[in-house]
């Protein structure tokens, strides 16, 4: 390996380094500083949320050395180390809100994160809450389900809906760009994409859960369960003078309490879905549906049967 | 950041922590004990799973090491951590059987957790003789397929069905929950969701596979092959008294051997599918098809076209 | 746990062992070689693309110390590891071209690895620009997305595409199994599953994407929109004598410049799709399209409504 | 490297495996067992030591994020880390006394460890007040000390007095080897060599420590001060029928209250070095010592002097 | 383990915790503040000091794939690690200044720590040069080194000598405790005890090492050599009211150029060692010795010997 | 800290880039090379002698989960990853040799480096005998030695010689600097300093051990016991007409079988010390010795005794 070749290699690697290294290279973004400002990191938002699920969950994520008699302590060291990921990553998510050009009062922005910080690890009592009533919730309605303890321990869609809960409150309180980075984390790791920016009540089940999508404006009741495949999309976007999509407007269904949806439907645009209704597998709904209404697939009279050999 | 705020920092971290370890926050969940006893450990399962590929399948999975003169080296050396692994998350999952309040017989769970371990190790090498046929149906099924090396390395499919296989084992050895801890591992993974309590026979084969489910009690035959978004679900349930489903009823369907199913198909409720029938994409099939009989969409005439300018 | 168990343990730790490394195990596999040539390593190469988006994307992915100061030296560091990983990669993948019983010639393979590295690494700057119209038309494309920032952070997408990316330019230089392993990363963190062979144009977009599938023939033009659960699949495969698919027939559509295809909808077969065309969401499309037909459901007619209590 | 070579490597492998697995190879020492039983480990002792260190003197080793605010949460769960650490190498270093051949009393073993993981842990308060007067006396008794906090966190010495506190304390609950281990650790760590034997009171100094040597027998009162290279050692040993010298009997000196030793000096054999005195540097002393006597070099009278060019 | 004990554990583990996280337990300091402000950490101090070396020695230390093409990417990047480690260290190093109960000016330490880093930086290549003085020495004036890369790869003097010139560098820079952390960690390393506050010459060569010590207000020429055991100490010390030490009085020796000082010599209180001098081994030296004399251990008259069996 | 200090931040960064990472900067040293050749690492370096104590003494070093069952399968996966450490290792080694300027044979120091790791591995057991005699020498001699287990698992000799063992081994098949780096890191870690040119018999023992050295041309019989602080050093170099020590002199004592040498006595020159001599503590020796002759310090009749207060 010790030939004219390596010639090359010093040229190929300084060339690519160039061009790669180029402010050009990045055009729109300025997310890049100068020394002292952190950025979103995708490693220390993940290790954020796994110690949410710990303190949530403590004993089915992350520390399994805890039990009754260490519990508080392990609870508040967590506690503490959750406030200092999110107090930085809160500063970085802020500081994308900065215009190019434009100087970050940084101060000011490391006041905010630590009061986000601080509000957040507040709220987490409510929110664990919450998510027992989502526990609950899938446990009760899905027969496979032997125990709570294995909806915690297993369910996908209990992971999904927590990072969910997590960013829609950093949503709340006003940290851009990393509620995204945490639903989607739950998007890789379960196959369901909730936007943060969706608003769903207690009692939440998805099932099985692949493939679903719940759009940004979605408003979703009490005790409302999913199964796998659906969409809670929009169904067409207003667009602009240069025919791009106009950002902000209301497009997604809204959800009454006690609904159910099964597999792969799609419920599309700014519709209602009214309490108790029940929307059958792989529908396409892009008009109202009232209070308890049920809607099923006509009689499968579109699928051919015949025998292999014919 | 050293102002008045950080006396809000103490009272803040204080509560949240009391509130968050309160033994009344896990309502009906008692898996939290007294000192000494393994909880489930989504970290050391994974490991476990791990190990279990990288001797199942020696060179494609884990060490990358091994060569032909030290494989029984590795091999052994792997078996052994897969061992002890295994006996501390059997513990682990029997305990969670103990109700809340009872004692557990801790020399008996250990006993029973280490019998578990030989006898799944024991049983490794009929599984890997099962996982050579799952390799095979792929690889001969597939035309992207360029060799079965590449199955080996590439197919999300293989991954879910070797952990279905290693969770299936561990459920007819009566452990709890751990199973589905793993198949869940598996669906994170590759968007495949096999539910351990399935009965799978030889050379199972699933092409690209996302978002596939078969559900606790189905039942698929020798030669069966599936493709993406597939369910074979529960159509309805039996409900009790309070409206809820009745756990362990047979509810999914029986799939016979040499049975092809297309993208997106549902098959729902404990049907049965005879041998060498085919199921055409996107179909939503909820009563039984013949042996040999042929599904497919009808003509697609429930398509409008027009010009985009209409 | 010192009993007569004990004897079971070495029993069969051992009898296991050497049934897992017997070499009959593997049948028709002969990656495991003699000392000296590297396997392929799904961490490494998992490590590499890696290296990759930090290098394409500074900032947003890997190094978060990255600044307007050191940018090019971090650049040149990664840039020297990525082609260390992938020399080493490439080598692996070349042997596994070898067949079983011939002797590879290691020092060709060594060069032809040590090309490709500086092949790859030479293309990554026209890989960046590509990349970054693809950004372009995810963040005009979306109304949800409020910077270009987030979709690079956050856009699973642009994750699935650049692996695509990557992995087509290595099949390009004749490398074997790597760039599909690099695919199924990003299908496995995304749930979108690209084969490398496809031929993709510039500002590419797909939303959500979980469930998409885009088959080993298919080509893309340029400003394509896909949704979730979008196959771009083949109809049927040619079969030979033994009723198995032929490998290597091109059987996936071709999708024209500007063409939007919504959720669910499968388009299968070696049709083209014109230019400009828009495919509607859940539709079966096995025929060709013309440029700027839009094909969408007709009007819902088999959905029963009826109230629940009915 | 694919040459010949290779068959050499492979019987080179396992002739060398073969020949240092077997068992004769460790003659006379029977600690490999059966599964199940723990070894010491070097690296859970080391990593004992350190979270004592951190509990001990918290913020100055170990977790560098303790504040006032989560000082408690630290500590509790570093506790019942150490616990849980120790509770498993004391169970090691208790089978080490078991006699080749003879079948260990698990139970009793386990639970004889776990007693003394509780007393230790009850004592740790009383071991840092000890270690307290440590630190005082030499941050008073050295010029160079610029604070008691530069003392915590610079001084070999305090490490050292740290490790023999921690490894007397367990050989008083009747650990074998393990406080060994402890007390070697500090010796690879600063060149202090003190035998978990000894004796020692409390304010105990030693200045840069380096060749320090404390027998096993040794004992020492307090506000002792000892400098680089002292050996408290023993003179001769009485040898039995073997020539071998007789384990167990006292043969290190004993040193009274507010002795002084300086550097290099060796006081050998089992005299007495009375209250108040001080030891000049260099010297070997081998009979007792009175109660404030200072003993100095004589007049460095085996000087030669010349100049260079002589 | 799981009986009665288990209550114990519960009490003993918060009994020990409660004692030793009480603030009174660390009488006379205060370190520990509320959050935000850095504490020193022997792991970062570690890892800059690890830093330093492979910046200064590129090749030898840290980083194994440096090369002739990608130097100068590795040492930016590693020099950026750099400054931000010891920006963060001197933080908490200036902060262990401020008094008990007094507030700090964070806003003030922080500006003085980042002009600690940029200024210890700025300084690298100089002390590159000095430490190649240093390597020449040591190649030069030792029989046994085969070649400068076998002094700069194993000579421990040279890690003792690099750390005490980042450590009085760092002194000079006005940054307390860190550059004594950082000397001790060399003393661990090698058994070389040398001050930060010492002023040591170019070309200065160690051999061996184990047990030289080098007082705090040492001055040292250059072309010195020393051997194993030397001290370099103070005779006694000005004592005040209380009999204590007084601090900060000049009592180490002051050497010349080109002295040699052998092994296990100890050189006490403030005299001067004139140029060219020798000092013989094994001596003992409190008073002043001239330019180019030479002292040696007088006829080893004080050996007695005699046959064994006598 | 966003300021205008910034700009000093990138003015310095790439100021001591340049400079540090300039070739000119590492004079008379040439070991950074072009792509693909090692460099000595001494992390990897560290990690081979790791693994070389675990296999000699499996069980007490390394892997804590070795047992009779699996102790085969252990002993040889370490044996396998320790020959490719040392392959690469010895490589580096190799290198070194090449002179600045010159281009290296790659092939031929790949195929030397190879043939060294197999001769290594294939003496491996002779060297574990000769280990095993140590361990008899140390736990006979010493009285504080409570079992042969305690010595293995505590004794920093132990290590020391190891270490010294496997240096040599290397050294006699000609690999250079490397042999060096093992023995400091054991000097490193035991304050014990071996140069592995010497030749050391079996049954060898040192007690405590710090500052002990043993200089490059020193040969040791069998049954050789020393104490803590032993130099067997040089006296006197010949110098070259630069009046520079002369390389590779014998010039380092010759000690005969069952000699003893007590703590701190430095025995200097190519002397005799012939066999069952006995040399005292503290002695200065630069003559030869006669058999069984017993060499002990005067009646220490240079040492003043007053009362403090005199």
């Amino acid at each position: 390996m010790d030939n004219g070749e390596n010639f090359r290699h010093e040229e190929v690697l300084k060339r690519a380094t160039k061009a790669l290294s180029s402010q050009d290279g990045n055009k729109n973004m300025c997310h890049l500083r100068r020394h002292g400002e952190p950025l979103p990191s995708q490693s220390q938002i993940s290790q954020f949320v796994d110690i949410c699920r710990s303190v949530l969950f403590p004993g089915f994520f992350g520390i399994d050395s805890v039990n009754t008699a260490n519990i508080e302590y392990v609870v508040g060291v967590e506690c503490e180390k959750l406030m200092e990921l999110l107090e930085t990553q809160a500063q970085a998510g802020l500081l994308l809100d900065v215009k190019c050009g434009e100087t970050a009062d940084m101060a000011q922005i490391a006041r905010k994160a630590h009061g986000v910080a601080m509000d957040f690890v507040d709220s987490l009592p409510e929110m664990k809450r919450m998510l027992q009533t989502d526990v609950e919730a899938m446990y009760i309605g899905d027969p496979a389900a032997v125990s709570r303890e294995e909806v915690v321990y297993c369910y996908p869609a209990l992971k999904a809906i927590t990072n969910y809960r997590i960013a829609h409150r950093l949503l709340q309180l006003g940290v851009p760009v990393i509620p995204r980075i945490i639903t989607e984390l739950a998007h890789s790791e379960t196959g369901i994409d909730i936007h943060p920016g969706a608003e769903i009540g207690e009692y939440f089940a998805i099932d099985h859960g692949t493939g679903v999508v719940i759009g940004a404006t979605a408003i979703i009741g009490n005790h409302v369960k999913l199964y796998q495949g659906v969409t809670l999309g929009a169904k067409s976007f207003d667009l602009d003078e240069n025919n791009n999509p106009i950002k902000g407007i209301p497009r997604h269904p809204i959800i009454g309490d006690n609904v159910v949806i099964y597999s792969n439907a799609s419920i599309l645009g700014r519709i209602s879905i009214g309490k108790n209704a029940v929307i059958g597998g792989n529908l396409w709904v892009t008009v109202d549906v009232a209070e308890g209404e049920k809607l099923v697939q006509a009689k499968a009279n579109n699928i051919l049967r015949f025998k292999s050999d014919e």
